[in-house]
């Protein structure tokens, strides 16, 4: 007999037998009648047992074979009757949180010390199924326009990119390092593909301890050439948005209200400040390098006001704090790059950058660097490269904001930070 | 006005005015007329330049805006006359391989050395476009079925899972390492999720130069819960692999003959040999632990000729060879494990795992270890975990196999092993 999900009870003919496999989510045992909830991937089911039988332990796997009934009390209308329980292996030790309550009640610490009990709980796992739904859509956006996914090396021989925060590996005998964005190959891709993306782990040796930064994250990284200027990027990084709304809308739906998120709406042209104006706008000093994570806010609060918007891109930041491979902007001092704010916090980073080699000798020269050491990088550009650009949107970061948590571990399934390397 | 891609060039009216983009893919120069054939990510466009101008060198890239002219000489019968062709960047330097022959023909060191150019040739660009297809098959394959995509941690806290050829990495001044494979943590979230599949990079310190080991590669991986046994795992493989082939023909179809591939018929069912009974049939020795690669090879051949059949299952490979995890068969010395070979090369091992903690504890003990270092793994099976197992492809070697490669290092981006840290 064909195993039958939760989900899927409620379009069964009552009096069918029916064989369910999962979790005890919770046992609940009175004088004459136990009820048995049962969980599975698709959600949950009740279990009616009589004559005394003892439940196993929450958290324990069984098999349920039993009779489908109609009870309008139960969750979904039906229950299931008469039911031969077997164990699918031990009674399982009393879970470290209680998985069957409504809202997860444990501190950060006990949900991280016992991740992969936690998220079984139905409503930290939505918090994942959002994500993932999310990565379908961006996905499946970028596809449907002409882009190729790539997968680029973690390892690399420099630590060039920035220079701090990067985390050094033992390569067979000598030291290699471990890539903190696909920044460089994703360029280099370019000139191959015209249009590429990239969705995968990053590593930042983040010497600070605070609630969003990890060690480690997910970058959903994307690079398109043959643009105009970084408009064009920030064209595609507003459909890939809303290719994200979309694919939860799509593929999880149900899990918007148990992770109690809120989706934003993706407008049809993502307001834009330039970098100048939003220093302005806040009241900050007009030689300000970069805007703080109050300005930030208030710059969110401003966007939701004016333009009914959840998203703000801020454009034009001062070449003097992107890095070098920054497109000027045609005005002196800014650049062609831009940041863009989810309900007040950074949450894309992207822009134009320099195509010509010219360009690049003169960029790394300007920053005390010797471009041979960007040797291999650079063969891209010597052979001729279009003007392009692009954007990397920190997957946990999207989450935590959908969700409203406070911290980014929240959403992350087994985080990695300067004190956390387990589980 | 819009630009147009040189694949669409056929389908354009005659007499219109066009924008095309791309780079000099080549440059033919005789004495009345001058030919620039374009290349851009969909195609080869054939531009007709009078007058006597100097043509950009080969790589440039270029804007071409020109009149479309029927031609049945011209590739795809149109070419495009009266052309006004516009620099994007500076000159391009002479390439290190000749991209406009049909044929690639360098050194492997000289295409792994310049990589960022040689993958724009045609021919190797559609290697890797058969690899992303067959990811996004993988992908939508699973997602059809009820799999929830997964994003694992790549720094670890133990060299647990065999000991051997595993990184270090100085992280924070404590030592962690990389991921060998997500094998922990996928068995993990079989408790959160029942089904899922990550794909990403793992880590291995391969200390030999072999042509089909790398110190990093792309993992497709699989874990499902609530199978009966291995044969419940070999069932998806079967789909994943019909997907990956699907998702060529539908996405990559035109890659197939650029790469020069032969794509697979996957069957109804794959066929499956004991592991006995593959040695038996190569004449090796009952006592041996494994399969050596000729032994694989004859396997394959079999496969062909008695199946009419590409892939081959051995299951039941000896306990004793099988990591710590691996669930026994029910006879003794055999495990429910197998690996998948393709074309007589091993592409996939997977098989049913250990789940009931007391399990764990013998298997760990067994080896002589202390399930104490494991606890942060154990914890789940400890909170109850369904019979589960699964499978592991590997992407570089599934590409290897369809285009008939000598070196796995021709169907990676950016190959990464014992000597290679660039580009």
């Amino acid at each position: 007999m064909q195993r039958t999900l939760c989900s899927s009870l409620p379009t069964t003919t009552p009096g069918d037998t029916v064989r369910l496999r999962g979790w005890v989510h919770r046992r609940r045992e009175l004088s004459a009648v136990a009820f048995l909830v049962l969980r599975d991937r698709s959600g949950l089911a009740q279990v009616v047992v009589r004559g005394g039988t003892a439940l196993p332990p929450e958290e324990t796997t069984v098999e349920v074979v039993g009779t489908l009934a109609a009870n309008a009390q139960a969750p979904g209308g039906v229950e299931v009757t008469d039911p031969e329980i077997t164990l699918l292996t031990e009674p399982a030790a009393t879970p470290p949180v209680e998985l069957w309550r409504p809202e997860l009640n444990a501190s950060l610490p006990t949900l991280l010390d016992h991740a992969p009990v936690a998220w079984r709980h139905p409503g930290q796992r939505a918090r994942w199924e959002l994500a993932a739904a999310s990565v379908r859509g961006f996905r499946s956006t970028l596809d449907s326009v002409g882009f190729t996914e790539v997968q680029t090396p973690k390892f690399v021989a420099s630590a060039t990119e920035s220079g701090a925060n990067v985390f050094e590996v033992d390569y067979f005998g000598r030291p290699a390092y471990l890539a903190q964005s696909p920044q460089f190959y994703k360029q280099q891709l370019v000139g191959v593909f015209e249009r590429v993306y990239e969705v995968g782990p990053v590593f930042r040796a983040e010497p600070h301890d605070t609630v969003r930064h990890l060690a480690e994250y997910v970058s959903l990284d994307v690079e398109l050439g043959f643009i105009d200027d970084h408009h064009d990027v920030l064209a595609v990084l507003r459909q890939v948005l809303a290719g994200m709304v979309a694919g939860i809308h799509q593929h999880a739906p149900e899990a918007v209200e148990r992770a109690g998120a809120a989706l934003p709406v993706v407008p049809d042209e993502i307001p834009v400040i330039h970098f100048r104006d939003a220093l302005a706008l806040v009241g900050a000093p007009e030689d300000e390098p970069d805007l703080a994570p109050e300005h930030e806010r208030a710059l969110g609060a401003w966007a939701l006001a004016e333009h009914g918007s959840d998203f703000l891109a801020v454009e034009g930041y001062p070449m003097a704090k992107r890095p070098f491979y920054t497109h000027p902007s045609p005005e002196p001092r800014w650049s062609n790059s831009f940041d863009l704010l989810f309900r007040g916090l950074e949450l894309v980073t992207g822009g134009q950058r320099l195509h010509r080699p010219s360009s690049y000798d003169a960029a790394i020269r300007a920053r005390g660097e010797d471009p041979a050491t960007y040797a291999s990088y650079l063969q891209a550009f010597e052979h001729g490269m279009p003007p392009h650009g692009g954007f990397a949107i920190g997957l946990e970061r999207w989450t935590a904001r959908l969700t409203g948590v406070a911290n980014i571990r929240e959403v992350t399934l087994f985080p990695r930070d300067l004190h956390r390397l387990t589980p």
